[in-house]
Order: C-alpha cells, then structure tokens, then sequence
C-alpha cells in the first residue's frame, strides 16, 4: 500500500515538528510472533525498551507507587506528592494501552503516572491478564473485579475509569460489562484513542497507514494482537470492538481524544457518534497533526488538561 | 499529487455508499476563472445548476420564503409551516457557503431551509456581497449590519448564527467583529465545516484530496475563490482564516462538525482548538466517512439533529 507523504505544519509545537521529521516506516513486513513463546519473547523486549523510562519514572519523588492486588488482580496504585483535599475520596483507574499484549508488568504504570501528576488524582493502574497466555475475556474480567471491588470503598460517582488504546477500548468494555451486571456506573470515562474496532474498519486504517508515526499499519502486530487477544469471541463481539455494543441512558459521559494523523481516528469518531446516537454525554477532541498517543508532547499537555478538565466537572470538583 | 483509493465502508448509510461509489475526480486541472466576466459567469453557471433543487425549495409548502432587506442587506426571511410557541422570538442567521464566491441570490436559501424544517426555527438567509465584485470585508460587514439590527429586534440571546464551509468562517469572523466593536454576543455558533484557514494549511488539504467527493483539491477553483476573497487583506487575517483569531472567554458557545473525508476537516479540528484553548464552550463532531457538506444524506440527518440540539440547549428551550 503506498504511504502518503504529509507536509509538517510549521504551527504545530517544535517538539511535535521533530518528532514528524523522520521518515514513517511501517511494520506491515515484519513477521508477526507466531507461536506462545516469541510472542513472550516479543513482549520481552518491548518492556525492556521501555524500562529505562520506566525506572526513571518509579525514582521520582513526584509520587509513589505500590505494587499490590485487588480482587486478585495486580495493580500499582499512584499516589502523587500532592494530593488535594477535595480528590482524597476520588479515584481513578487506568486500563493501559499496548494492544491487549504489549505494556503490562511494570510499563503499565505510564499513563497512569502522567494523569496523576497533570491532574493530582490518585490512580490505581490494572495490570490486566493479556495474549499469549490470557486472550478475551481475561482483560475484561480483570478490570470488572477491580471496578467491582472499588465500588465499595469509594462509591461509583467517586471512580472514573480511563485508558488509551486497547485500553480505550478495555475501559468501555469494562463499563458495559459492569452495567450489564447491574453494577452502578462510574462517574465518567476518558477513552484516548480507542482501539473500538478490532476490524480494519475505518478510513483512518488507511488514510493514515505509513502517516502515523507510532501506529504506522494494521498490517504487522497490530492485526495480529487482535486475533490472539479476540480469540474464538471474534473481532464483532461488542466487548472485543465496543463500536459494536449497545449504548443507551445511563452509561457515564465519556471523552475521547484523537489526532488527525491518528490511525486510530476513525475508531474514536465512530465510537463517539455510537455514544450520542444512544444520546450519552460524549466529547470529542481532535487534535491536528497529532498521531496515535500523542501525549509526550506540549499538544498532549493540551489533551491531558481537557481529560482532567472533565475528571473534575463529572467528580463535581 | 497522488489519490487516495479509500474503501466504502458497509457501516454508513446506502445513500451515503452510493454516493462514494464514483470516482473523485479532482478540479486541480480545471481552468479558474480569471477576469470579472469570467468569474461571473461561472458563478451564473453554478446557480444554474442548483435552480431546479432551489425551485423544488420555493414551492414547497413546508416553509414561506421571503425576499426582503434589513439594514441594506438583500435577505431571505424563511418560516416554517409550524413555528412552535416557544420559537417564535428566536432568530437563526444563516451565512452560506460557496467559497465566498458561489451561492447567493436565490440559491442562498438551501441551508438555511434545511434547519428551518429539521429544528422549526425561523432563519434568516443573508444574501451578503461576494467577490468578483465585492471581495473581504463586504460580506463581513452585510453579516454584522444584519446582526445588528436584529439585536435591537430580538436580543442577542435569541439569536443564534450558522453556515457551512465558507459560512462557517464567515460566522466566526461577523461574531469577532461584534465582539471587537462591543455588541453583544449571540447565543451560540453552529460552524459545519468551517473554512477557517484559506491557507493551504492542514493535514485533510492533503489526506483527503481526491478522496473528499464534493470539495476535491484545494487547487482549482478553492485556491482562487481564497484569492479573489481574501484580496489584499491576505490570508492571515484573523476574519479571512479565523483560525488565527483571538478568542476569549465571551466568545459564544460552538457546535463545529466535519467528516473524517472532509477536504476541511483540518479546518475544522483547528478552530475547535483554538477555541478550546481560550477556554471557549465549543463541541466537535466528526463524522466516520463523511465529506465536505453531506446534510442532504441520512447521516447529514444526525448532524442537524446535533446542531438543533445545541440551539435549544444554548437558547434554554
């Protein structure tokens, strides 16, 4: 598929320029894992490129974080140095991205740590059962206990959920599942990005395949996390592509966050119009230029000021 | 410059499948009009080729259409068949769209007849001055002279202004122009696909060239009509691209509404920025698909059903 080459605007932010700068190349040719072992392998060596970062963000004196579990799930909770009075019975939980296989473990902890510092909540970061060992609906089920187990401590109108990517999508999923349960609703969701259809299905897949400088194809991994982590359920499962869910009055309000060279764009529009066709309170932000989990860059301070924005006026902050 | 061949997608409407189904062919080779004469003549051309759709309008005994002038500016005064109780001192403004070129005298009418019947609203069509004889601030001034005179008719509260494309832009500049000569601001702002930057700046300008099937290229007539418009104003002014204007709080809440196919979707996700970061209430709704204008399609449907929406939220109906 030919890639489309896209002129770099001179009015986004200079550290967004230079991050656009280097050519996009895409995974489309390389060889998906194939067997239990190199996808473990692959997942290896993820974490390991992110570890450095990681370490640098567990030695800082900005917040801590505790290794636990609840409901049997391992977590991190996030507490910032600074934690305000009136968010010290709110709480936040974050379903990290990383297609339902990559990021778990300790490198689940990272948009965790940035919500916590950028709106001083304290977040309780799920490290969710993921492929090879674990597909749907692991993932789901992970996130329900700990939601469940939450609801008594804090009350639902004190727990808003979030996460970006396939953690996006694990955070509706969540929400449904939870609903479907008769569970009360939290008081919000902030989807960044959503992964909402497993499908190539969107025009973004293609629009922005060789554009996206993170998330360059559906081709490569992408396609292929999908399948491990859909398993039997299937791509059209509403709680595998919660495009595809039934939405109605009574689901929380959502955020969802986008960019224009976001391969993912398509996923968060069409998400976004599933929820007010079912006329949920439901806001959308599209960001230009900007790609898949744009959020190192001053664009993403932009972002994460509007998700916090809204933590605060659904918490009635 | 290369198209892009995007897949129709099964999810969207039939009409909307059938109206993808051609091929776009872009105007980037046509020949623009280059004198008076000429331009005027393509101008009678386009009018031509909507007079049968316009006429269908007029006779309908849905709505009474009234061709009259406030403050000197030639309007169309457009009544619904049934305007409810609580409409009746409410005023829409409508700024239509064709590139600051195309589209006026009688065929001025059609977006404004369209949410007249979708939302029973009483809308005024503003037939304003347009280039090749009256180029920027012409059809700013016929905007704000009409508004003005209905502030002293209705309020500012029950008045709201909308416009598509051109008008989309040329809604924010009349309302800045208010604002800056100390009018009070009106209830609220619908901008459908706002032409918010005649630069060709945006990534849509590219992605969506060729793919876009009603508003193609930017080159060809768009570029031009930007030219004969902006005048020696320039494209940086902030009430050619308000883009680039200054908002601050007062700024009147923002519905803004554009499709993942829309040549102006980048437009569209800027301005909502900008307004965004000055704090102003503005939401965005991007369409899976759509393209530039597509109201007259079921999913055009949902986005007036968002629009009207927004209008009685903001007039406290």
């Amino acid at each position: 598929m030919s890639t489309r080459k896209m002129p770099i605007p001179q009015h986004i932010s200079q550290e967004a320029q230079e991050f656009l700068a280097p050519a996009v190349t895409t995974t489309e040719n390389d060889p998906a894992p194939q067997s239990t072992e190199e996808w473990l392998a692959f997942v290896k060596a993820s974490n390991a490129s992110y570890a450095p970062f990681v370490e640098a963000i567990t030695d800082s004196t900005e917040v801590t974080i505790e290794k636990t579990s609840i409901a049997g799930v391992t977590v991190r909770i996030i507490t910032p140095k600074t934690l305000p009075d009136n968010k010290q019975d709110k709480i936040l939980v974050n379903l990290h991205g990383g297609g339902y296989v990559m990021l778990g473990g300790d490198q689940s902890i990272m948009e965790a740590v940035g919500i916590a510092l950028a709106g001083q909540f304290k977040v309780i970061s799920v490290d969710y059962r993921m492929p090879p060992l674990h597909p749907f609906p692991a993932a789901v089920d992970d996130g329900l206990a700990v939601y469940q187990s939450l609801l008594k401590e804090y009350g639902a109108e004190n727990i808003a959920l979030f996460g970006a990517s396939a953690g996006g999508g694990l955070s509706a999923a969540v929400t449904l599942k939870a609903r479907d349960q008769g569970l009360p609703m939290p008081a919000c969701l902030a989807l960044n990005t959503p992964w909402s259809d497993l499908n190539k299905i969107g025009d973004s897949y293609f629009s922005n395949h060789g554009v996206d400088p993170t998330l360059s194809s559906y081709e490569g991994w992408l396609g292929h996390m999908a399948a491990i982590y859909a398993g039997e359920a299937g791509f059209d499962h509403p709680l595998v592509s919660p495009v595809y869910a039934d939405y109605s009055p009574g689901f929380p309000p959502c955020i969802l966050i986008s960019g224009t060279r976001d391969l993912l764009l398509s996923c968060t529009v069409r998400l976004h119009r599933a929820l007010r066709e079912a006329n949920i309170d439901a806001e959308l932000h599209v960001f230009e230029a900007m790609w898949h989990g744009f959020m190192t860059m001053p664009e993403g301070q932009q972002a994460n000021l509007e998700t916090i924005h809204f933590f605060e006026k659904h918490f009635k902050l």
